[in-house]
């Protein structure tokens, strides 16, 4: 693919998200609010923005038919952000004294190492041709701490309680 | 909040929002493959990625408690995309000969402007203390294309049969 279409959508394909996740975000307030069908809405819409997504990622080539290789995009990327993208952002939000910077990057710097470990086994049991270990996956809705099997009684990250915990 | 702190968070944001992105497209291939918990593990760190996302959000103060405010944040993105962005590469795409970008980027297009005239009927609702007015809402899950209450028999931008159209 030629370079300047190749950036248009990958730009293409930020900017899909980031609307999908604001309308996913809007949605939830939109329920919050008793405006049921306006949630809809933001819902409906936010899936036709993940369909834009998802065809300018197929047109990139960045969805492979190897399962191994798609799980090793996320080691990828939660790597990146483990080593480097988080822990400056992190410093910087301190260096600026902005406390709530400081709490959503910490947040969020926690959770991606135990995903960086999620992928890492999820790749060892892909390429032995085995599907992943969990059957039941739990997310802290404050802080997005992951974790297998068994919910702590309190997000050893947060504190949240682990009534809250959201179960896949 | 102080520039450069603001400017990591967005970027962040975008980061979190591509990631949960990725990880549902992912989610979608290996449940095709019939890698039941490999789907699950990607749906939930999807899921994590949206509160981290959702946590930068709200520091960055872009969550009104107006919802007419969070309404018009839409039909400022989707203007944005139909009058300038999908228009230029589209036609970017088209002076390049790469066919497959110019088909997702019209099929964005054509959605977008849809999405703006909801958006557009939803805030005089919402400013009226009303609810949104349709019902149902239905998605082509080949181009994104929307539409209210009744599905064609195909789909006027693709030509998908209406069977597969996806409800809210
Ligand atoms: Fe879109
Ligand atoms: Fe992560
Ligand atoms: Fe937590
Ligand atoms: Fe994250
Ligand atoms: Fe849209
Ligand atoms: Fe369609």
């Amino acid at each position: 693919m030629k370079e300047m279409t190749k950036q248009f959508l990958e730009a293409a394909f930020a900017g899909e998200s980031m609307a999908h996740m604001k309308y996913s975000i809007f949605a939830e307030e939109a329920e919050k609010k008793g405006l049921k069908k306006l949630a809809k809405l933001f819902k409906a819409i936010a899936y036709a923005e993940f369909v834009h997504a998802r065809n300018h990622f197929k047109v990139l080539r960045k969805l492979s038919e190897n399962m191994s290789d798609n799980v090793q995009t996320c080691i990828d990327g939660e790597t990146f952000e483990i080593e480097e993208m988080y822990p400056v952002y992190k410093n910087a939000a301190g260096f600026q004294d902005e406390k709530e910077a400081v709490r959503s990057t910490h947040f969020a710097l926690e959770a991606e190492k135990i995903h960086a470990e999620m992928y890492k086994k999820a790749k060892e049991l892909v390429e032995k041709g085995e599907d992943y270990s969990a059957d039941k996956i739990y997310i802290c809705p404050v802080c997005g701490y992951t974790v297998e099997d068994d919910v702590p009684e309190s997000c050893p990250v947060c504190g949240a309680s682990k009534d809250i915990f959201v179960e896949f």
